[in-house]
């Protein structure tokens, strides 16, 4: 079982290193086409030397306005979040934004499929979590309820994401879970 | 009709900024969930001065692996590419780069609606033109064939996109029509 520990174990990647690496290896098979968003970044100066690239010289990282990633798998709209927490028993809503929440209820009056991948490190589990559940904690809080999503929660309503040699984190497997729910 | 020419005339907006006024136009009002994406920015240096926000001192411009625009509306996922030219028979495939075109038969294969929106400034009309026309021409001129998509052509195949006051350009009208077409 050494190489199967090798295969398997969390080589120190971020959940983002991982979905990367899973949607290049989604691109390059014709799974998916699925890419993290760029960071939005303000330009405030730029040089343009002689005979090569332009700097940017002073510029300042920007709050996105939606989310990590989105693309387009089998005819749908796909559009999430990827978040980490090191807690073992619930995911803090401050990881969340208001935007955030705000882009995914627009995607889904669009009828894209909005999801969060949540990452509990401790454990090394990985869940997809439809938005819908998120939208619900993120409003019960508004109105004074729990400020984080329980991990016995995610276990019940949301998707056990695997990890695996390549794609590493198979999760439009999750994604095809969702869309069966969804269409029964 | 001096108001109608103030209105519809084109006040020196760039495609690119008629399409971002537009997308404002269609999230606010709830019709699509459409954004540029961000020029992706290669990071090299940054600055964390005490009590204020990270400073970015170098980086440089990266070319982008996909188009402009992409988003969701009425469940469909729609990627685009905004194309201005000064040109008044033709549109040089120069405006366009290898891996705009892969990245757009990709989305073809996932069932997205891919196309190109083409501003002719000198006469300031605007065409959405369906990807797989492009996709003819750009594997065409592989094969010696034309350097360039003429306008009688685009006049012929592609959809008309009105100018308005808001949206100014209600390019979502025409993916209504391309879409109507595509269920035929
Ligand atoms: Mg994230
Ligand atoms: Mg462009």
């Amino acid at each position: 079982t050494k190489k199967k520990d090798l295969i398997y174990s969390n080589r120190g990647m971020t959940l983002e290193e991982e979905i990367n690496s899973s949607n290049e290896h989604y691109l390059s098979s014709g799974r998916a086409v699925i890419h993290k968003k760029p960071t939005p970044i303000q330009v405030v100066k730029v040089d343009y030397p002689k005979r090569s690239a332009a700097v940017i010289r002073e510029a300042y990282y920007r709050q996105s306005s939606t989310t990590d990633y989105n693309g387009v798998y089998k005819g749908h709209y796909l559009d999430f979040e990827a978040k980490e927490t090191k807690n073992k028993t619930s995911i803090p809503l401050s990881n969340f934004h208001e935007h955030q929440i705000l882009h995914m209820k627009r995607c889904i009056l669009q009828h894209g499929i909005t999801f969060v991948l949540i990452r509990f490190s401790f454990f090394n589990r990985v869940f997809l979590l439809n938005s819908s559940y998120l939208i619900d904690f993120w409003e019960d809080t508004m109105n004074n309820g729990r400020k984080s999503i329980p991990l016995a929660f995610i276990e019940e309503k949301g998707i056990d994401v695997a990890y695996g040699f390549n794609p590493r984190l198979d999760y439009l497997d999750a994604v095809d879970k969702l869309l069966e729910h969804t269409n029964k």
